[in-house]
C-alpha cells in the first residue's frame, strides 16, 4: 500500500533540495537507472504490475532487472500512484528512493588514476549541464568532481537523468570552502586550471599530468576571487562574435583534451 | 495598438513550427538576440515602455539598442500584453518576429574557410542539444549546417535561445535527401566523417582539412543508412560504463578538435 503520506514524501524529495538534504535522500526513475545503480544506495523500490509483466520478455536488461528487483524489497503500485509520484509526464514504470552516497575529497584525490583529472564547478545553475558534465567527466576518465555550494543540487531529478547513469560512478562532493578545497587538491600536486575567457594561455598548448578544471557559473564565469586560487587561467579559443560556450561544452572540451592528450602519450 | 489577432498570431509563431513554417517567419526575444540581428531579418519590434526607459542609462549595449529602435519601426506595449506574447516567464521587454533566412547549399561549401568544418544532423531531438552545436559550430569556425528534417524544428523559441545569437551568423539548410546532400559535400572534396559507436578510427587519430561531421540522434545515434554514407565511421572513446556521449558534447569534442588542430599547423 502507498500511502498518502508516502506520496507525499516522495513528491517532496522531488521537488525540494532542502527536503532532500534533510532525509538523506534522492529518487530516481526509470529501468536504466534502476539498473545501474549500486544495490547499497536503493532504500525503496516502486514498481507497476504492467512493468513487471513487460519483463518477462526475457531481454537482457529484462533479466538483470527481473533478477534485482527478485531480490530486493519492492512494492507493487498502479500506474495513477506512479504518475502521483514521478517527476515525468511518461513514468517508466520504476521509481526508486536512494541514499544519498558520501564521498570525501580523499575519494576523488587519492585514485589511482594514471593522470589525475578533477572538475571544479562555481555555481552551475542549470541541471542539465550539471548532468552532462557528469556525464562527459565518466566518458572521459575523470577522477571526481567538486561542486561549489551554489551550485544546482545534483540529486535534482533533472540532472540525474542527464547524468545517464554517471551519478552512481564519478566521486564527487559539494564544499562551503571552495579556497580551502583548492588549496588541499594543489597540496597533492595537482594543477589547477581556471578556464577563463581572459586566459593567458590556450588550453590546447599545455602539457596536462594531474590536472583540475576551475567552470564557471553559466552566465557570469568565474567569479575573479575563485579564478585567483587557480594556478593558471587558460582560455578556449572562439571565432566568430560569440561571446562564450556553453558551460557544459567548455568543460567537456577540456576533459576530452586532457583524456586524448595522456591517451596519446600512452600510445607512443 | 496591439490586437488579438496579433496576439494570436505570435503564440502561433512561438507554438507551432507549421505556422512558422507557413509564414516564413520565427520570434526572437530579449535584448542580447535583438541587437545582434541583421537588420534586414527584423520585420516587427514589440517593446515596452518600461524597456525604453531602461535603455536611457546609457550603457553601451543600451545606447546601441536605442539607435537601432530609433531606425525602425516599432510598437510601444504594456508589460501584460508583452507577457502574452513571450515565451518566457519573464519576458525581457523587447520581442521581434523575424524574417526566416534562406541559405543554399553553395552559401555554406563555397566559404571560403581555410579548412572547412560542416556539421550534418540527423534527427537531433533537443532543442537545447541543437541550440548548443550552433553556439559551439561559431566558435569552432564552422562553415555551416546541415539538418535532416527529423531534427527539431531550429525557429523553436528553445533552440533559438541556446545559440546565443549565432543563429544569426551560422548558415545551415535544412534537407529532405540527406543521401543528396551528402553526396554534394563530397563532390567537393570535403570528407565525411560520421561519428559513431562503431568507428574503426579514433577521432584524434586523423588529420582532418576540409570535413564533414555527422552525428546522430541522442537516444538512436546514426541510422545505418546515414551512416553508411560517409566516408570513414569515427569514434570518441570512452572510459567507465557510460553507453554514449550527449549528443552536443559529441559534436562539439569533433569540432573544436578540428578546430585546434588546424590552428596548430598554422601556428607551426
Amino acid at each position: 500500500m502507498l500511502t498518502n503520506a508516502e506520496i507525499k514524501e516522495i513528491r517532496k524529495l522531488n521537488e525540494r533540495s532542502k527536503a532532500r538534504r534533510e532525509a538523506g535522500l534522492f529518487v530516481t526513475e526509470g529501468p536504466k537507472l534502476f539498473m545501474e545503480a549500486p544495490l547499497e544506495w536503493v532504500k525503496k523500490i516502486y514498481v507497476t504490475e504492467e512493468f513487471l509483466e513487460g519483463l518477462k520478455d526475457g531481454r537482457e536488461g529484462s533479466l538483470k532487472i527481473s533478477d534485482m528487483i527478485s531480490w530486493m524489497e519492492h512494492e507493487v503500485i498502479t500506474a495513477d500512484q506512479l504518475k502521483k509520484i514521478s517527476d515525468t509526464q511518461t513514468p517508466q514504470g520504476i521509481l526508486c528512493v536512494m541514499e544519498q552516497p558520501q564521498y570525501s575529497l580523499d575519494d576523488i584525490i587519492k585514485k589511482e588514476d594514471k593522470h589525475k583529472l578533477i572538475m571544479i564547478l562555481e555555481d552551475i545553475q542549470d541541471p542539465g549541464n550539471l548532468g552532462t558534465i557528469f556525464r562527459t567527466a565518466e566518458g572521459a576518465g575523470a577522477s571526481g568532481i567538486v561542486l561549489s555550494s551554489g551550485c544546482v543540487d545534483i540529486y535534482n531529478p533533472k540532472t540525474i537523468r542527464s547524468t545517464m547513469g554517471s551519478i552512481y560512478r564519478m566521486p564527487f562532493i559539494c564544499t562551503k570552502d571552495l579556497k580551502g578545497t583548492i588549496s588541499d587538491i594543489q597540496k597533492e600536486g595537482i594543477k589547477v586550471y581556471a578556464a577563463h575567457l581572459d586566459g593567458s594561455e590556450y588550453y590546447d598548448e599545455i602539457e596536462y599530468t594531474d590536472s583540475a578544471f576551475l567552470i564557471g557559473n553559466e552566465g557570469n564565469g568565474l567569479t575573479d576571487e575563485t579564478a585567483s586560487y587557480a594556478d593558471i587561467r587558460i582560455k578556449i579559443p572562439m571565432e566568430g562574435e560569440l561571446e562564450s560556450l556553453n558551460a557544459a561544452v567548455a568543460a567537456s572540451i577540456l576533459m576530452y583534451n586532457h583524456y586524448i592528450s595522456n591517451r596519446i602519450h600512452e600510445h607512443r
